[in-house]
């Protein structure tokens, strides 16, 4: 892959927990932030139940469409965890000890503690490549173009720095914020022409409310950052023909 | 629809402040918890990019597998917000000014306010019926069995209460916690016996990590108390055999 050629990835998030609401889900938005940084786009996120056949189908299903696919959880020890399982059969590859993991965890846990439970996450399809965890021991793996990661927040941030050569990214996606006191109505008009003229940038407006007071954040993302600034200008040029407050940009 | 049917549902974030990392999206949270408290299970999440044959192509795949939709994002009165002629499109339904919505916010805004960009978020589907927002006034709408919010999570919490006679759900999801101070190794094996003797119900085993302290909270879910409650007294029963200590329950 070059540099240029535009990378796209897809986050999928497995379990049951975040469907319920039980737990908020914050996997997404730490994925999302590095491969942004990194200059992969995501295109779309998924957050499906601990369901074999929905794990074996959606992965299919999104690889296909996606440069790089990212699943969060159910690679733990207990009987919920059917990630490692669903995605040999995903690949119709053979559900087995790998023999680097096994050396990790056993180096890892002290004399027999590495029992038939964390022995589990052992479980791996055949010749997964491993992802290291700096945290807690227990490796991840990718097949492919398919990342398989943790479910807890905090052991998931820690091992995405080991992936950074082996996820080739585009240009990295720049963004600048212009955000304004004003609302979303009085500069939609505006926006829309700035928007028609400049089909090539991303321009996302999201109001917020903050210190009591109301406010527009005009969002413009491009891998140009002339075509950022040009965009910039245009529009800092009605705000000023409209008086409008500029917070800061 | 019976009280006894199983009723479920999709939710659809849609927007690109999600998918690039700026937004961390929380009203999936909120709706999977509101519809789990009135006994509607979530299938599935989609987070998608403001594209509108994403939105429609999305939306007409999960409208067919479950019993309601319900969107988030893409209403308001920016370029950006193009939710509802989407949906439009999604039903082949002419997209038109809604005179209950028009009506509703001529009345809201003071006189000369209703502006042009203000008008936009009254173009709706032919015959949506409308969704009352007793926060900002624009109100969402629904049509057949989709269901189309706010992006702002404090509007969409306001407009949820307005819904609970639109949607009929089936018997409440109960569920039990029991939190111990474990890891999910030393009772992967007594918890997968159990969930295989229980089919009917679903065991989730979810580390955490509090006050310094590793523990595993359990969560049962049924749609029968009874159920549940004799999953937790087997539960409890290898606790106390395995002395392991019961944080709470």
């Amino acid at each position: 892959m070059t540099k240029n050629k535009k990378v796209s990835a897809a986050i999928v998030i497995i379990g049951n927990e975040i469907l319920s609401g039980r737990t908020q889900d914050t996997n997404t938005n730490t994925i999302a932030l590095w491969l942004n940084s990194i200059g992969v786009k995501v295109n779309e996120v998924r957050v499906i139940p601990d369901i074999e056949k929905t794990i074996i189908d959606t992965v299919n299903e999104v690889r296909e469409k996606n440069d790089y696919i990212f699943t969060t959880g159910g690679i733990g020890p207990t009987h919920d965890d059917i990630t490692a399982e669903s995605i040999s059969k995903a690949f119709n590859l053979k559900y087995e000890i790998h023999k680097g993991a096994f050396k990790i965890l056993e180096e890892y846990y002290k004399p027999g503690e590495f029992n038939e439970g964390r022995q589990k996450m052992v479980w791996m399809p055949k010749e997964a490549k491993l992802i290291l965890n700096p945290t807690s021991g227990a490796p991840g793996f990718s097949v492919e173009n398919v990342f398989c990661l943790p479910g807890v927040p905090s052991i998931l941030k820690s091992m995405l720095g080991g992936l950074k050569n082996e996820i080739v990214g585009g240009k990295p996606i720049l963004s600048h914020t212009i955000s304004l006191r004003t609302v979303e109505s009085e500069i939609a008009k505006s926006l829309a022409d700035i928007q028609d003229n400049n089909q090539d940038i991303e321009i996302g407006s999201y109001p917020f409310f903050q210190a009591g007071k109301l406010g527009v954040s005009i969002v413009i993302r491009s891998e140009d950052q002339s075509r950022i600034n040009t965009c910039e200008s245009q529009i800092l040029d009605f705000v000023s023909k409209k008086k409008i407050e500029v917070v800061n940009r």
